[in-house]
């Protein structure tokens, strides 16, 4: 019976999150081991679900992990690489690309999702108009292919889903009016839908702790991060490489009216639970300075 | 991390049963020592208000408790008994009835309520015409004074408030077309609400374990009673005393379409939490056979 | 016939009040002889009813008369004073004010408006979060007890019962954060409720025809006062004791947007109504300068 | 004051009468001096409007009072008669006759509602497809010209402009899926949208006190016909002439569900508001018997 | 087959313009020859149907044509002139001007609309209150009678019925307070209605091809006329006669929000469609400089 | 000028279809040459725009056409067949087929009717739970694989979307209460959808003319089949092979109140526009004996 009193005051402890996260919009970009690991998997799916019961709006957004490398591989397409060592997404890869979103990685997060007992519907960028993008080239001026800049969010597609009871699942592509189609950063993807629905939070589910001081230990972890911090850190180098684009999707979605901003781990189990129904949180909180 | 992720573990494991009873209605019949005992009145209203939060329609009845007599001996009101033994509720018994329900007991637990984050609306049955009575007398004819026999339920005061976002909390009382004030008992309020908003659950907050087969033993609970069984345990006297509303309600709430029905015990924190998060159940269950 | 024909044109003379009150909310603070006489109760309780019916929103904000007195006598329960003569609210008396408002004169409105054909729902400012207020000091900075001075209106209770065609009954009572009860004047709260609700019109039930020029005689009727001369009729002292507050009320109602405010005699059966259907209207009118 | 008084009784005495009939729906037939007299004309303009606003549904249907003789003689069209005497309603004849309806009397009723604070619309059968007929011949099987039976009533465009706030207000007039035009009795074509629209009461404005046994005295008025002695009182020729389609269209609006049929004497100011309003009630009532 | 092909290619050219369209308001003013000869009556008809259909909110507005004349006529009434030689709209003349408008043209052209399958609702100016309007004096400050100016236009008729899936049609006849009558220009009505309900376009059907720089050449039509040229273009007598009230009527809708204003030629069947669904255009657009 | 008016009255042609179906759902197999034919592809991708702007709610169900063999054939995944010669559909090659359906043609399809102007939104019956399975056995009891009979459909995702104004395309692919993914027979799945959303019309576009007598003459076309005549035709061998889940699926559809259905050739431009928008219609209409 104590044990059971003691889930009771689990529960209960988790009340005053419940309330104030009431009726509101989470964006998770959803990637890394979350995605992979069997037991992971099943527990973010589940967070998820847990989530949309009690009374919040959750929006995955995903990338492609390893199956897009391993399909083209499969397929003989040997990744081509620009003079400056930039991958080319040329329009055989696009092709894949596309497919491995849409069709394997997409539709594995509905089916996970629906398993724990939820109702999500996967779609891409180019479904209901949702994302248009043009062409982006390097910062160099070298045409990498079909990479696209988002020029516009659409989220008709979406708030009716969510309206509906559905928990939408997006795949990071856009389209353009001619039909083309245009591989976007999942990480931009995650915060332009976050500005767009103006969320009240985003999170980044990544492999690391969060952002570090020195990536090599984790008891280095920055906590909070104000937005006015942001230049220092990247001119110091503590923000670089896969952290630029979520710090800036981060930046851009607080521009935009998102509460709040984070990046946790998600190789802890129900990390994102944990991030937000425990005063501690999780990982890194960029917040509006 | 260990602890937290144990939090979130039963966090999930209440989903089923989130998911199960999203949206239904379940009214708790409020009484005994959860309403006395300061640690269980706040457990009990933090279980309220999360069923809210988790897309419940909680509906709360209660009874007097003991300051239904307390006031009457500092008014120095001397309770009157008929031949037989039978409490009458003359005028100015009811007058004190009705003003410690409605003023005393109802808002006392409208502010319990609303002091753990919950919105709850405190009302007797005279508000909005929610409940309608006739005399009744005792079983030997003796005219018992303004105790009633509800005649019909108008639900739409209790399923606005419900709609609206709010916790209705309702008295005893029962009004008519001369504008009159009856008692009723608070069990057979609670199950009669319960039948007209066709709810999903009924259950009873006691200071028992449940029914008992030996009062005496609480290792005798019945934990499952079919409907028609009941008659058999009256004539054997192992339902007796005050359980007999609390069954009878039962039987009548089971008859007009509510799906389940529990006696529990009140003295259990979060009991009602515990009842509805986890699969073993508290206390008596009583269903359609 | 003749005499039906006479009854038909009364009808019709009301059409133009009907026509423009329409929709509109008016908060009547009922209180004095209206709530006393046995005549007067019945008649202001058809002038609120047919109010509703003509499609008006009348929301009623009592007082407690003199039961609390009673009550507090029967109870043995001296009143305390302040060395400068005002009463203090000890707990022991808020108990009995609260008992007394919404257990017996809440609950005696809300019969009374039933019994002619309304669907009154009689609420504190406790339910729903109605009203909370913080501890306010006498003028001197003495501490006279659970009085309030109100800091939030949440109207969502009262506009959800007007919408669903209910009247609602406020007793004057408002809540904190911890749960606790406020005693808060009537008028107060009266003006209070109509400039949260941009009520079209705030009417005061007296026992007075109005505000006069000299209290004895009520040939001198101030029939209209604009708001800048409030203040000269103040310091004249024509504006003094009881009437302090209800103008006061009216001078914050108007600021917030209500229409019109209205101080009239109670002792004159249907007294809501004339003001209300007739152009000449009764006792003062308080408006905008 | 007392006058005051007096008046606030009169609208308190409408109190149950605006109660029972909130929300309903009253088809009236308009015609005879009601529809000639200046006096009669502004009180039942008024009557209707008054009903309006407390709650009711109004539509009125008229017939052409001795606009069209008057027109077609000041035309110049001499009126065809078959061998056994009856009208004949040919082609420059059917012209007219719409002519008049919808553009002099329709219009004319219309503004007259306005004019007291009504929102009238004025339409015919022909709008929105209400009414629907086919050629209705004479009874020994002359054909007269453009006469109908209504074939079906669609009442849609009614039924908008009565939720949106309009009285709508209808000349009896038909179209068929030619667009051809038929002039329809204006009694029938009240009574059909009685049934069509389940009014709760259908009442014919006369120039006759009601129902008399001798037509000479007033005094042998019938207040109340059950349906089933109607078939007596044809064959007694107390029911003949133009009593005939007023009649039968009371009986076949109470088949299909209309609550009360009233003819009434359009020739008392108010008579209206003097049938709903008060007990005794005006005229004749034909009930379900 | 390829005959079926090339008809299925003309609906597929449609679509873009259906697309742009869709859920937009067009006010059509409907005169001249399309409504007199039967062939253009019909295509006309068709036209405004097919508009409603495929999701717009077409609203027509009719003048008299040269019935009122020949009504006036057959009556025997002379037109007054004034000594400028304006005509006189007396009394006698209004009620002829009204009923021919409302009960002639108007339901006339219900009719039409309905035969071909639309939901056509005929009013005036008068009904619901759409439109208000003063006297209008001649330039000159004659008394020319019962002309108007409109002060006032009241959508809310027409909206009901737009969104109600009615076509409404509009005769040119405003009301006053008085519940007075007033003889309205047609083309003014039209630009008023566009301004009132925001509509994307104002189109006038005419006897004309369009604005003719010589009126005796079609090949002088101006294709486009900026805002800004409209000065010029009088004074050069280009805009003279009935072209005036058309072209202010464009230019008041144009300040009013109104996005495109057309002068097409009615006496070519379908022109209504021609204009909307190609990408020429027919006649003359003017459109704000 | 005269091909404009040609134009025109084949717009107006349309009208009484477009009258007929408005609100009216339509489903679509869409496969064969339709598919693959780029101006086919086209032509009936604004086929399907036009008819959701002209007010029907049109739905795609695709297959896979030879896309699926393809990538089988790149990845080197080698068909297996069962003794008898059926493809069996492993593991792997369920993968690809879900790849391919739901990554590449769906996606395709999307893009196809949102550069025509449409908002279209692809899901694959996985997608809120939209079609649940269980595993088929070929009907000698031999297991295939992942390939399943649909056991629920679930249309609130699709309603959702096209209520919305969204046109659902869906790849036919189901999924069970464990996640799986079973491949589904896509003119079954369009057979269901429709008898699920009780559409008005169910089109099968196929690369025949419809059903023939003899395969090899077109001329022996059958236009109308009455549901009672499918088992002789069966027997007699005119219907046959891939013509048998078609002809199935109609009579499963009638069954459950589908009105109409269709078999047509996909391989004439507009054809899906042609069958509604003329009299004659094109291919077989399959319809309840």
């Amino acid at each position: 019976m104590d044990r059971l009193i003691e889930k009771a005051n689990v529960l209960i402890e988790a009340l005053p999150y419940i309330r104030e996260f009431w009726g509101k919009t989470v964006v998770v970009k959803y990637g890394g081991a979350a995605m992979i690991d069997e037991r992971l998997r099943q527990s973010t799916a589940e967070d998820i679900v847990l989530m949309k019961y009690v009374g919040m709006n959750p929006i995955v957004v995903h990338g492609g992990g390893p199956s897009i490398n391993e399909m083209l591989k499969k397929l003989g397409i040997t990744p081509q690489f620009s003079p400056q060592g930039l991958r080319i997404t040329d329009d055989k890869t696009i092709s894949v690309v596309e497919m491995v979103l849409s069709g394997v990685v997409n539709k594995d997060i509905v089916a996970l999702i629906n398993r724990v007992g939820g109702h999500a519907v996967g779609i891409s960028g180019k479904d209901g108009g949702l994302l248009y993008a043009v062409k982006k080239y390097a910062d160099d001026g070298t045409d990498i292919g079909q990479v696209g800049r988002i020029t516009k969010v659409e989220t008709k597609v979406i708030q009716v889903l969510c309206e509906s009871g559905f928990i939408p699942v997006v795949a990071p592509l856009a389209t353009d009016e001619f039909g083309g189609v245009w591989n976007i950063n999942a990480d931009t993807v995650a915060g332009d839908i976050a500005s767009a629905m103006r969320a009240e939070k985003l999170v980044f589910l990544t492999d690391t702790p969060g952002l570090l001081r020195d990536p090599s230990n984790p008891e280095t972890l920055i906590h909070q991060l104000p937005s006015n911090e942001v230049q220092r850190l990247k001119e110091e180098k503590i923000i670089s490489g896969g952290m630029i684009p979520k710090i800036e999707s981060c930046l851009k979605a607080l521009d935009h009216g998102v509460r709040k901003t984070h990046i946790i781990d998600g190789r802890i189990p129900h990390s994102l639970l944990l991030e937000i129904f425990t005063r501690e949180g999780l990982g890194t909180l960029v917040y509006l300075s």
